[in-house]
């Protein structure tokens, strides 16, 4: 449930305002080069900070506490902690009774029992992403021919995405945003029929990260507007390049050696500003909720890095099964 | 690779034009109730024979062979088979040496050197969605509280479908559609965090099913597009029911006792009698390529009753595991 | 649970006295040249008929159903099903009132409240072990490098096999065995740390065959009567060889190139044709049993080559995951 | 490889002489009352400091990072972790050279390639049974209704067992030992077939102890000399409670609500101060070998707990299975 892949397995633990957020990864190779520093620059990408995400600031510093000796993976499993300090929970407790719309509160509370450490939303944070990059990190390492490159391509419908970010934010609102990744130098027949699709691994995966709602490879839903004499890909080559690429790289579920192309649709954050209407557990009726704290008004502006992760994890894990 | 689920957990054998297509599911309760003819109405909504289905007329009667005593089942392993019958496999060899564009053909022969049984697409056809949709008749008694409808949205995006399949058969040419699965009566608090949230689970599946190329959740792809005030459903009694369903019943990764709601994106067919041109591995060029035998125009038609099926098979898995 | 294995998975299926009984497996790689012959060697020396064993008489034959094709394995799961055809339910009936001694009735019963199928003892029956059997052929070849040979090495704690038998058979009785198996040639660097050692992997197998009590590898429970100094087995040359092979060929749970060996200990069978006393579930009191039907004096006799299977299902894994 | 279990699922990491040793354990139910004093009984009787047990001084203090919140789990990964303090790794190098006889240096090094962490056997090391004992910790907890208890029944063959570690010590040798569990109070029915019967999972977790060289379950090995007329377990009630308990309370697989009794072989740990030969492999001779540091003269003294840890483990999974 929180460990995924076959081979190259992970696995996320840890809470938002929690001691720590880290992830277990077994089945790496041995001999892989691996340092703090290798982190860096991913986990700079996924940071808040910027125009249109949270204020809380977290410094993030991986520390490797297994699995790597002088500087090498030695194949056992290896963990990475991250620590939580810019912690503040002094405004979840109103969640409790008054869940926000479209937020974890009401069902984590529901599903556990009231056990569910709701602080910064636990367990359902977009924390736990940061271990995901972390994992990535090692797993760009193992497929480290594939380019793999995730943009925003759109937020909120607009060309502009500034202008955008900043209106959401002057209305107190959040704006949501699609997402595309490319992977390049994929080899063929990565993919496992039946279950195991390059499409439903790299689905299973997306739908893992907080505020994703939906996904599709290469021509996607237009695809189903399209008559098979359009969207077939004329092979061109003996090494299988095609002259369109309608199919994103993937046929039958199995790599066909074209770029891997695929879109993530990311919703708008739940937590708001502005003032909304919803349910109150304790007074039984709908009533104002005024949400305080730090927030993202554009989460998708932090998530390409993710879904870079998500899809390395994916294809080392491929990888790793063909050998 | 074959298999899926945590605790009812199914597995997909056989070939298109092998001796048989089967599935064995594992971790299914005892006591009930099950019969052959528990399986002919949604094996018949999956037939083909309609207008834009494959002439290919299987009699597809299932025969259990595990797990079933004295009509219940037992708690051992279920195994259902299904002969294959109608099988003409003289025109597949010429794939070998001119593979079908955005056809399985290529990568197939890549991915396992050759040794596929390229007949009728082997173990990569959609008469594995046969099995798919037995297992499904099962997981359905399992959530029996649960009802599950899947029904085509839209054919090419036109409204008249008939209409719109009858010109791409007068064409030599396949069509794409869209299918929406509502899923009522839901319990709250089904999903595992942190990478088996049920929209992990059902894309995962959704993305085993031939053609299936996106799948989105509540307002999907549409959500990017929206502010958080437009998009977040506002709770609006103490059991979480929403005023609006932008969510599709999912928050979280958990099911929120609202209706499960998604749609997905089915490709057309790549296998249409249009002349088309693609390489030629002998010949090494492109050159034109005829497709005789038996197709579907529309393989979107046969597919909700899938769909049903993958659905139920995800929610009969948390709905064990909950318990 | 009715599979096991990370690559080379096999999927077991089918009860005693059902349709038939089978397995399915997934992982096994393409190119493999597979026929029916290939099995009637193994599957001949399990089968009865031997002076000692059961009077039940299957002519075994197995049909390949899926996966092979043109005489090679394809990548796709190979399933295997085995017909049952004498098949004597008559006199199972009366267990259910008075289960045997030491046998799964009473168990399964309660397992699957009643659901079970009883007849043959259905899916618990030692029947089941002859798609494991099926399934070593098919490992065999995977690991063709590795030689195994299993075999009783006393039966009764008693030299003259065939007399202990005899006694045993007079007085209506059975006797139990132990079987020993070696593997040579086996590569270093098998088995998984911390939980996949090759102990593990092959214990874990063993006690899925009905009858097994006990497993010890190279000095086993001498061992623990041992000093570190007599125990230690002295490396002799840069290849890892030992003086001695008191680990059995594994150390720290992997293969370190020297002979795999180890025992299992095999109860007598609990179905023996003298009187016994047990409980009477009807009458509510100890009472007499007298069981007929076909059972084996020694099932000792049937299982080396069982145990050859399950040492070459989890080799096979083991060589599969290391590639 | 790292992790096993089914619902409570435990992924062991960390080295010997590294940062720390730890455990996550996933699918732990909600609302177990959890802290770290809760972990003092059990870690305690794990450590060294007793005669006969290595003189490395760890504290041993359990940090619950992730899953616990306000005293209780949450539903969500509870992580462990056991800060490495007393380390001293001058005396490994030389095994990299002359690995040890009987010890995973010579494996080990194969197997990775040279980039295991050699310091103290890295993971490879008994140390990594400590974050096992806390995982057993709150597999009591979740089993609470059974009483798991293992002791030392013999040491090198011995009933002094004092007497028979000092002489060992004196000569600057190890003993083995023989570890008897008995689990009183199991519920009926517990165990999985075909292949994770009850001694299937124990046996599976009990070879990944380091030391474990053999399992038997009831009257075991002693079983193959038996006839079936003295081996079977008359039932005298209907709650299946049997005269004789030569099953060990396992009947098919299956626990039959009656004692669960098992016996493990420790060898003698391979680390002796007397001189040993064995092959250098950098002189590529055979030479002396003497070894330095902390060892333990008899390690079976330390593992009664751990065998309880991972009875208690096997039959967490299984009854949060049967829930």
């Amino acid at each position: 449930m929180n460990s995924f892949g076959r081979i190259f397995r992970i696995n996320i633990f840890g809470e938002s305002h929690g001691t720590l957020v880290g992830v277990c990864i077994d089945g790496c190779c041995r001999g892989i080069e691996l340092g703090e520093n290798d982190f860096l620059c991913d986990i700079q990408r996924r940071k808040s900070g910027k125009r249109g995400t949270t204020l809380r600031a977290e410094d993030d510093i991986p520390e490797i506490v297994s699995g790597v000796f002088n500087g090498f993976t030695t194949g056992a499993p290896i963990t990475i902690l991250f620590k939580n300090k810019n912690v503040n929970s002094d405004n979840y407790l109103q969640f409790k009774t008054q869940p926000r719309p479209s937020h974890s509160d009401f069902v984590a509370a529901k599903k556990f029992d009231g056990f569910n450490d709701y602080r910064g939303s636990g367990h359902f944070s977009g924390r736990l992403t940061l271990p995901l990059v972390a994992a990535g990190v090692i797993a760009k390492k193992i497929v480290s021919d594939i380019k793999i490159n995730a943009n925003i391509i759109n937020v909120g419908n607009e060309n502009d995405i500034n202008e955008t970010i900043e209106k959401a934010i002057a209305d107190g609102d959040s704006a949501g945003g699609i997402i595309e990744c490319v992977a390049k130098n994929i080899p063929i027949g990565l993919g496992e029929p039946f279950f195991d699709s390059v499409e439903s691994q790299i689905a299973h995966l997306a739908f893992s990260i907080p505020a994703v709602k939906g996904i599709e490879f290469g021509a996607g839903f237009s695809a189903a507007n399209m008559r098979g004499s359009q969207h077939n890909d004329m092979i061109i080559n003996e090494y299988g390049k095609t002259a369109t690429n309608n199919a994103g790289g993937v046929v039958g579920g199995i790599t066909n050696g074209n770029d891997l192309i695929f879109r993530i649709a990311v919703k708008p954050a739940a937590s708001i500003a502005k003032q909304q209407k919803t349910f109150n557990f304790e007074h039984k009726k709908i009533s104002d909720l005024k949400i305080f704290g730090k927030h993202d008004a554009c989460i998708a502006l932090r998530i390409p890095v993710v879904v870079e992760a998500i899809t390395a994890i994916a294809l080392a894990d491929f990888i790793l099964l063909k050998k």
